[in-house]
């Protein structure tokens, strides 16, 4: 996590005060569910409440206790006690420090999804807007980096909108896998605490029971959790890399905004650079670096080992502060995308329409001529134009026309024909249908 | 995929038979779609069917036509061609190479995730047999590899159930991810294919129609699906490290089955090795090997690079096949997993009791000690009987009743009576209940 | 592996054929210097060299006596005894199946080693020659995808070279790193062998020995292999996606070859894609992706255990074979490249000169204008260019004179002598002499 | 990059102070090697010299600077400017963004590597002396997690000293690898500035030239810097594994130090865990996690794109922070180390002699039983021992000795004189000289 690629609502769910006052609340819950059980006094369960509530806990203090203690749960009680007094011994009763630290993890990733969740949701929206300025504009597919067959710009935002919407919905499932609370005590045995603890302390924190724990939450839970941002961080490569390769000098279809005073090189003051789209690439390595040491936590020894608490120290805020950053950035890239129609125009007629090869192909099969004799015929007559340097401009259908295989088959007529664009975008609309539910 | 760690039924899936029977059956399929819409003669429709399901698609013959034309798809029309006669002109109308490969990966991913959810159902079958075998058979639980508290060997197995009721409930949304078809031409804008013949198609073959496609399905789906094994392959390991650590020799509470006749070291005559859950161990680091180049996949230049093909024809048989063998040798070594219930004891007691610590540690609080004060006391004794060597039978209690704070603050009694383990295992049937929906 | 990305050599290595001929020369010579030591009859060791050199092991029967033994080493060792007879029983004497079998793995990373060496040598041989071929052909220089400086086309393959020439080296490391023999017997105390046998093999082997093993090579160094390999696959991925946008449609600066009767896409008759480097771009993935397992299979438990055998067991053939396809594909790539210097020239003039923007920057700097100032300068006037459409030839010099600062500054003369291109490719001879030894 | 796993002196180097005081001095060198070339004035180059040594550059100031330029390099000069005044316009001559803030990253990564290998020394160190402390420490070997023959805690410290020897060889050829200067201009053509430039920089900040650059650094050396550390990172795993299984309760071989006031547990007060290594074993995989964005930072797009920088910015520091840290702690752990012989003793006694198990079968090859009856016999005299609960001292000899196919071809005698630990610690001393030179 480092603040150029932080935004301060994600750095705070981690900041350690978040962290003290969710292990507080979880504490306190916990400790009224107990008085509820007739365990402890309900005048204490009141006091730890009042007092804590109203508490600011000291980091630092916490910090130096623990150099004692060589444990934080133990010296943030130790706090505690400092605070609320002999009270505070009817705290943590029966409970283990996993009980609290895996479920403050529980509450922290829950609200870090919901940040991500509010970030898919402004993209999505900038996705849909855009996507439906650009319904019609035209534009060269491309398969292999080589024009293929025209789609529209619109087509392409449509892609990406149907992509964040998967990975919305991923989302939602992987912070169903983490929302989980387990009060159960050493070993998750509950011997010294009541299950009903931890479903009065699940309900309160917004959190679903776990059924069985073993001291800890399960660590599979988590590697989902993280195996799910590095797919979204993934689709955010995607796009990205699409408008790094829209804004290439040959290509410049798109362009991300490059303000005033902007400065794209020291050297060369001539440069406007996607630096904002190769940044989210890097960005999308570096979240999904931290999907392989996620699964490797799943492993632990028996009951428990404490190997998985530096990887999550880490990852935890560096995968959702860096993804939570990412997205806002790719929605701003979005929202302000530059788009030039007339370069994508110029561009798709750059090979004299090639890009109709395929409607000749399959006009001359239903005319009667083989798969193969078809192919070689349009084969041929496209390779001449491929190879052409300067304007193409009619060139593949001329080449077609002074064909005399391919004109024992199609009149010239029936050739003009084949060079009417409307033709590739006819489904269009279907396609926005399914995509947004609507097609204008 | 190598033979020694592959099932039959899995690897068939990836046969290059299987493979042109799909590609064959999509073709078909969508003839005989473009025929109902008047695009291709319906006679020609049925006859491709006919001659088509009658034949055997020639692996060789096929392989050989790629080499001339270096395009698989092309080779394999061409021999169909050869198959059928002139009609096969009408084969592959308005389609692309990536409609019937993607649409073919599809069904045998999905047809790989059924036998895997099989091979899960299986294992969980076994696991709770298992589990309720040894529901009440007690045994140290253990955090840190070091003695915490007891619990059950049946509470291990409900743990490893519900881990892989989870990855069962996973592996069908990763399922549903990638079971989509795609028929929507170069680009995917159905420029010279109908949308009905894709939805034809999608529910000939069980799949659902890709809403938007860009000459290929998109890679977020089989990222996320490869991430899902990887997940799971990460719990195959968690349960394979405990098996081994179960085994080691000073623990030895449980053993993989050793057959008669098996020999567990060239060299060294006595030894019964735990090989295959460190086998497991090994196969897990490979299927998670797997997941980061699937994530890589994702960012394909434009409507397509053909950059995803290599990765997949090695990780989509390799990880499956992996995994189904894992899933199969997991669910074995659990099914005849030979358990030592009288080592478990021997273990449990080996630390004199000091497993009851927590109890102390409470029963002094509640008397109304500090909690620093009742941790000190606990601890002190503790220690005494953890340097110990030899036989510490009773020697926690012991320590405890000589203690003078602890005495001032508890009876002689009440200190025996918290060395019951009846009391560490009383909610058991909840956890049961819970996993399994029974407790008994 | 698969026979598509596999090259026979290589494959070879992995052969069960050559395994079991590697495992019988350990034995054998170990059996040779045991004699020599007096443990075992030397008339004993002469048999076995003698018949079992004469002998082709019989795959299928030691898979048979694997099937009850279930122990690789000692199947063979059975099936060997089957053709020496008596004298078998001298083989292995104070072995461990590790020493066979880690030996037998270092002989064959070496060979696999010594099959990549020769890989890069042809690359680099193919690198140079095209590198000289194109030393002057003038080429934009492209950060960010977006125009910057000239450089030349073979500065670009120079580069490829260097890099290569370092892959070399570390893959000399790298094999110096696997090439060790271990003969020291269960947990490595050599309490059973003499050290002296492990000496005498090791120099029959071609390898040295292993300072001190655990019944195992340590895995640190087979880790290192594969990670190296795995550098080696990020180079090829870089070249590979260089020449994937040269290839673009608006570049065609560079394209593979395109060989006679091949077909580009199944639906598109014009297309010509760089379907090989897309190929070498997902192998490349596919090598990376063993990195990690690698690294995971050094922490083993005690003096050894055995999760790292069914790592690899995939990984040695696929990273060796998928790695030397890849290596020879690229150079094959290299060799057959078809360079179209016209269409980089029309490139490069496509920004109307602004690739000397730095030129102007620096000529006004030192002509006394503060470094701010002629940033803005030269901005304001490339800008213009950089947004105009159509034809830009001489725009920017244009731009510059009609400026006043500028001109205030520099004489219309000397802007002029700004845009000759000799000036940018005066160091090229250099850049070669360090990279070649030679500029020329 | 957390406090809790940082050591101050690692985190100095990747301050933002350090990091504009290695630009400045870069920028300043540079200008002198310009002067002496007669491009800038004497003059200027001393001024710059002269101001920029004196000054504190504002950290802050430039970030605010960079907030309208959106370009740190920029920010960074214009902010010298500020300090020196117009001889500023001097600096940066010729020179682009990528020159300086490479080779800062080599100089950090220099500084950093220089760090590491000090660590390792420290390591190296305390291994030696534990090493030859119990060179004679008797132990159970174990493979599988079985006993297999005994061998001493000394050569369990020799292994790990003869890996990290190796990793510490690796580091000096990684360090070597990214310890490169390159200020070669826009495209790294030395357009603008003489080659005479970068060699006068590389000396002066103690590295070598960057033989070509394309504007950057190749980052295949900074792949191959990174890859190290994973490797070493993964032999710290192998350690710290082999502890935490020694300090195992049934085992207790070892322990970590545990110090007065030290708490294992919040709920547990009798346990003593061991977190240092389970801390490192998390560790590693957070370094692990580091190699493939490394990795993937390879190949960038034609002479440069930026996706590199927000992966370096996050593993540059994290990596080397991280693995600082768990290499110090290692180091620690090691020094510390609480070894426990009679526990060793003990558990190696715990077979009752089955660790010679080996010896018995070579002892009937030699007098004239073949491998196969002799294994048989062996195993099912040891497989009896092995199946025995409660003490087992003297079993094994027994059981021979009662078992009329072994007396046929062994004394009583020869068999008691097989159950001697000397016989398997023989050449103890010849693997300490093998590893530290001497053997006492």
């Amino acid at each position: 996590m480092i603040p150029r690629y932080s935004r301060p609502e994600m750095v705070a769910i981690w900041a350690p005060e978040t962290r003290f006052r969710i292990w507080f609340e979880i504490e306190a819950h916990a400790t009224t569910a107990l008085a509820d059980l007739g365990v402890v006094p309900q005048e204490a369960a009141r006091t730890i409440w009042e007092k804590g509530s109203a508490a600011t806990f000291d980091v630092e203090r916490i910090d130096e206790i623990e150099r004692t203690t060589k444990h934080d749960v133990i010296a943030f009680l130790t706090h505690l006690s400092e605070i609320v007094g002999p009270d505070a011994r009817f705290v943590h009763q029966g409970m283990t420090s996993s009980d609290v630290l895996d479920t403050t993890l529980s509450v922290q990733l829950a609200r870090a999804a919901d940040l991500l969740l509010a970030d898919i949701d402004a993209l999505l929206a900038a996705l849909e807007r855009r996507a439906f300025e650009h319904r019609d504009t035209i534009t060269i597919g491309r398969s292999h980096g080589i024009h293929a067959e025209p789609t529209t710009f619109g087509v392409k935002l449509a892609e990406a909108h149907a992509e964040f919407a998967r990975n919305r919905a991923r989302l939602v499932a992987a912070r169903a896998e983490i929302a989980t609370c387990a009060i159960s005590g050493a070993i998750g045995t509950f011997a010294n605490i009541d299950p009903k603890v931890e479903e009065y302390v699940a309900e309160k924190m917004g959190l679903s029971i776990e059924p069985v724990s073993t001291q800890v939450i399960p660590r599979d839970r988590h590697a989902m959790f993280f195996a799910t941002l590095g797919v979204i961080a993934s689709s955010i490569e995607r796009v990205a890399v699409e408008i790094r390769h829209l804004q290439r000098t040959e290509v410049l279809e798109a362009e991300e905004y490059f303000s005033p005073g902007q400065k794209g090189s020291s050297a060369m003051p001539h440069k406007r650079n996607p630096v904002l789209t190769e940044n989210l690439t890097g960005l999308a390595r570096l979240v999904r670096g931290m999907v392989t040491p996620a699964l490797e936590n799943v492993a632990l020894w028996h009951e428990r080992d404490i190997s998985h608490s530096s990887v999550e120290r880490m990852i935890g805020p560096d995968a959702t502060v860096t993804l939570d950053f990412a997205l806002a950035r790719l929605t701003g890239v979005i929202d302000r995308l530059v788009v030039y129609p007339e370069n994508m125009r110029r561009n798709l007629d750059l090979l004299g329409g090639l890009h109709n090869s395929q409607r000749v192909l399959l006009a001359l099969t239903q005319a009667g001529l083989s798969r193969e004799a078809s192919y070689a015929a349009v084969q041929r007559n496209a390779m001449k134009v491929w190879e052409m340097r300067g304007d193409r401009t009619g060139q593949f259908a001329q080449n077609l026309k002074s064909d005399p295989e391919v004109m024992a088959a199609l009149t010239p007529e029936a050739i003009d024909a084949m060079f009417d664009d409307a033709y590739h975008l006819k489904h269009v609309g279907t396609i926005f249908s399914r995509v947004f539910g609507r097609s204008a």
